[in-house]
């Protein structure tokens, strides 16, 4: 059992913090399922295919009888961070929250597969400091036209009317990934070829068989 | 694909959140397990044997082959909610985390054995309205005296001494829950008893043959 002695932000008191070791391992949780386990980043602009990709990967994954989820920014946000809005300090606790539970199931066996926009070089570095073990950045690239004539859930053309502040792409800028450990480009490949160079990276990083 | 608008907590605009449906549903992870998912809440005072008996089920579940995890309270305090201190607000903020994270494991087809003190009905209740579905709720009881005995975190003799503010059992009262789906009483069985009530259960409501 480790002792971690925290201050309590309230009086500055340390705080009794058992945290559970439990038997099961993820270790072990490895070899029952036979993968590694981790979390693929997937960052890019609303519409370049995060959400499209990580489904269909989900699908193969879980067809072979693996471990693999998706963790979906909104779907975080309509629950766990339902209490967060877009402000700057908010976006940091959505991601702080996000890298803290990708790290959750990644101790519990899974290969997280995990969409948000993270449009900026030290979010995505904040949340790979959190994880830190089997992070791996996957850049979903496309021309921002082509995000913007697929606009898949209505916001480009929101945003583009001012019906969105800071809106990705549009009042806000993107930072492609420079440390990118795959880059997969929508506008210059087709869905198939995508999710092939997804499965590959995933199979090989966490080696499957 | 739903959508859920929200009002924005700085702004008052509404948000534009598309939770993400995939295509791998709840019920798809039930029929590749072959068992149902959801969470085992377990309250009780420090001491009473949440963390060994939802341990030693835990191990049981993982040998069959079963998805099952431990969501520990401590564990959850040095990660995702190590930004809480022990407040009112914050224990109940750290329970929503809580009951979402929770959430997330089962809509992901684990049986979440969550072990938290959570002394009182109101909390509790909160947590089964996050949960919903597949929640039980299962007080592990024990005699106080016996509690400050074991402790086996040291906890007690600190708060004994003054150490610990509200420390529940010592400065601060446990509501024994009324709507307990089990009751395992750690005082009057031994420790194979106990865990086998717990296994008992979870197979039951889990249906695990």
């Amino acid at each position: 059992m480790n002792t971690v002695q925290q201050p309590s932000l309230s009086t500055d008191k340390p705080l009794d913090i058992y945290p559970h070791d439990g038997f099961i391992t993820r270790q072990m949780r490895n070899r029952q399922t036979g993968h590694k386990s981790g979390v693929v980043w997937l960052t890019g602009l609303s519409g370049a295919g995060k959400s499209t990709l990580s489904s269909l990967a989900e699908q193969y994954l879980f067809g072979k009888g693996h471990l693999a989820m998706v963790l979906d920014g909104d779907t975080l946000r309509s629950g766990l961070n339902s209490d967060l809005d877009f402000s700057k300090q908010s976006r940091r606790e959505n991601l702080r929250r996000a890298g803290e539970v990708a790290s959750l199931f990644a101790h519990t066996g899974h290969i997280v597969l995990a969409t948000f926009v993270s449009p900026f070089q030290e979010g995505r570095r904040y949340v790979r400091d959190i994880v830190r073990d089997n992070f791996y950045l996957v850049h979903i690239a496309a021309d921002l036209d082509d995000c913007i004539q697929r606009d898949p859930k209505g916001l480009y053309k929101k945003a583009l009317s001012g019906g969105i502040e800071n809106f990705t792409g549009v009042g806000q800028g993107y930072e492609p990934p420079e440390d990118a450990d795959l880059v997969i480009n929508t506008s210059q490949a087709d869905i198939a070829d995508c999710v092939k160079q997804l499965i590959d990276f995933v199979s090989d990083r966490f080696s499957i068989e």
